[in-house]
């Protein structure tokens, strides 16, 4: 008999392949209509930004969310592979020198390393530009309010008010902007605020595109909404734990560097007790949030317990 | 009597003023449905790198496009304002230190000179990602297919197949990436595609979103992308021998950079009256492609004109 945590991995590892395979296809050498032609270097450079790494946990999250919603996983897989380019993109540019000066990403050079500071500026725009084109494909669904739906939802959830601004946010966190340089002291309030655009706002927009794909009633959007919600401000805070707990050889990226830039995160504000209290409460309100679901929720549930309890 | 060059200019000084006032709008302080909160530097750096400056030449091809589709100039003004924003956001990404390195724009300090690269580069991607939200709004049709048809167009004239496809191949011509750092040396049908991608995509993506919210025929339709097609290719050249030509107190920008950079422009390839010569081709061109139309295509007859007379 396979036990949940087994059938969990083995569904989350299958879906990250099928991700992969998908990316692969979208990333091809072959120019669309409309298209002129896709530059070899460029492509190479938006390839290496977005192949070959990661858990694939946002399209995860929607295609299991669509599932539950009644909606097919192979459209929702495609909406996933959207949102993933949208989250690879983010990638390329923060670890840009300007931005969080990262060398290594799941062990291996990052775009601008490889490449250079241009060609990972734009590889990161073109990933992010390519996510609105994929999302707006018919494979996805018949209807096209249903896809302009995600595409505007996918927009608000990247942009200014969303993982773009919790990364501005997060700049100004770092005291970049202060007159001495001094980190800010943010309040909880701020710094829940600042996760909730800078990583939450992309792990809610794929539970909810899972309600989007299946046209939920209200009542199931507004239950899966606040499942997002409290897995996206747990992944965080789990994500800062293990910034704190783990050495760089575990996690392929240089550890402990969020605290040496003295960046506002709730296991600064709280201690790594009080942190991870919080963590498991969020864990237990996502699952609360799936109280009225039977076993068809049992992977959202999974996902949850995963989230808090991943060693990296 | 208005002569044409006079209502020619009053229109593109209206146009760009509505513009100008729909942005501000755009770029406002309060964060829409689905937005947390818009971070104030975040978008202090977003509308100076989208606010005043520029003939906002790509929405007035889009409306004029429009109105001679017998699409509503109104919903036309507000997909030309997600199309100016993609150019904003290039221009954004195109002056930082890593890329052309311009500390002016328009005769003001760039964005990255005012805020810094981190902020550039998050401002860049915040503008480019509000075009897709804006182009998926109710007001500009109420067709989610016409919509859509936009949101797609959009991202795959500014992405690897387009705008970012061009910026790419155009860092190549300039030798980045030889061992030796010499320049390409591209032929004509090299830089002729380049620009196509580089300035053509959008300006012939403006030309065309007006016959899709016009829901033109065939015909109609091969007409004015051919007209797109000529008068983005006129406007690169023309741009070129403005920068070989004009001091910087004219451009408002550091001229003769290109040159010096050796980047692969027609002008450069084919000395200064053959490019000259070519450009007013194009402009023939554009202006046959109109050739079935009557009256009603002066304007954009006028704008092919205004393109290859331009002084700034």
């Amino acid at each position: 008999m396979t036990s949940a945590p087994d059938l969990f991995q083995s569904q989350l590892q299958e879906t990250g392949q099928a991700v992969e395979t998908l990316l692969d296809t979208l990333l091809g050498p072959a120019p669309l209509t409309r298209e002129t032609t896709r530059p070899d270097r460029l492509l190479a450079a938006m390839r290496h930004g977005a192949l070959g790494g990661g858990k694939r946990l946002r399209p995860f999250l929607l295609v299991e969310s669509a599932r539950l919603c009644g909606a097919a996983p192979s459209a929702a897989l495609l909406a996933g592979c959207a949102l993933e380019l949208v989250h690879c993109y983010s990638l390329v540019h923060d670890d840009l020198p300007a931005m969080d000066d990262d060398d290594l990403r799941r062990g291996r050079p990052t775009v601008h390393k490889v490449y250079d500071d241009a060609m990972a500026i734009l590889a990161g725009d073109a990933l992010l530009t390519l996510a609105f084109d994929v999302m707006g494909r018919p494979e996805i669904h018949e209807d096209a309010g249903v896809r302009l739906e995600l595409v505007t939802g996918l927009a608000r959830a990247s942009g200014l008010g969303g993982m773009a601004g919790g990364q501005a946010l997060d700049l100004e966190a770092e005291g970049r902007y202060e007159a001495d340089r001094k980190p800010l002291v943010l309040s909880d309030a701020s710094i829940r605020q600042l996760q909730a655009m800078k990583t939450g706002a992309l792990l809610l927009f794929a539970v909810e595109a899972g309600g989007i794909l299946g046209r939920v009633d209200t009542k199931t959007r507004a239950a899966i909404s606040s499942y997002g919600r409290a897995v996206g401000a747990a992944f965080q805070i789990a994500d800062d734990i293990l910034d704190v707990e783990a050495d760089s050889a575990t996690l392929g990226k240089e550890a402990g560097k969020d605290a040496d830039r003295g960046k506002g995160t709730l296991v600064q504000r709280l201690g790594l007790d009080a942190a991870k209290a919080e963590r498991d409460r969020l864990a237990r309100t996502a699952l609360e949030a799936l109280s009225g679901f039977g076993v068809e929720a049992d992977m959202l549930r999974m996902t949850a317990r995963f989230i808090v309890s991943r060693g990296h």
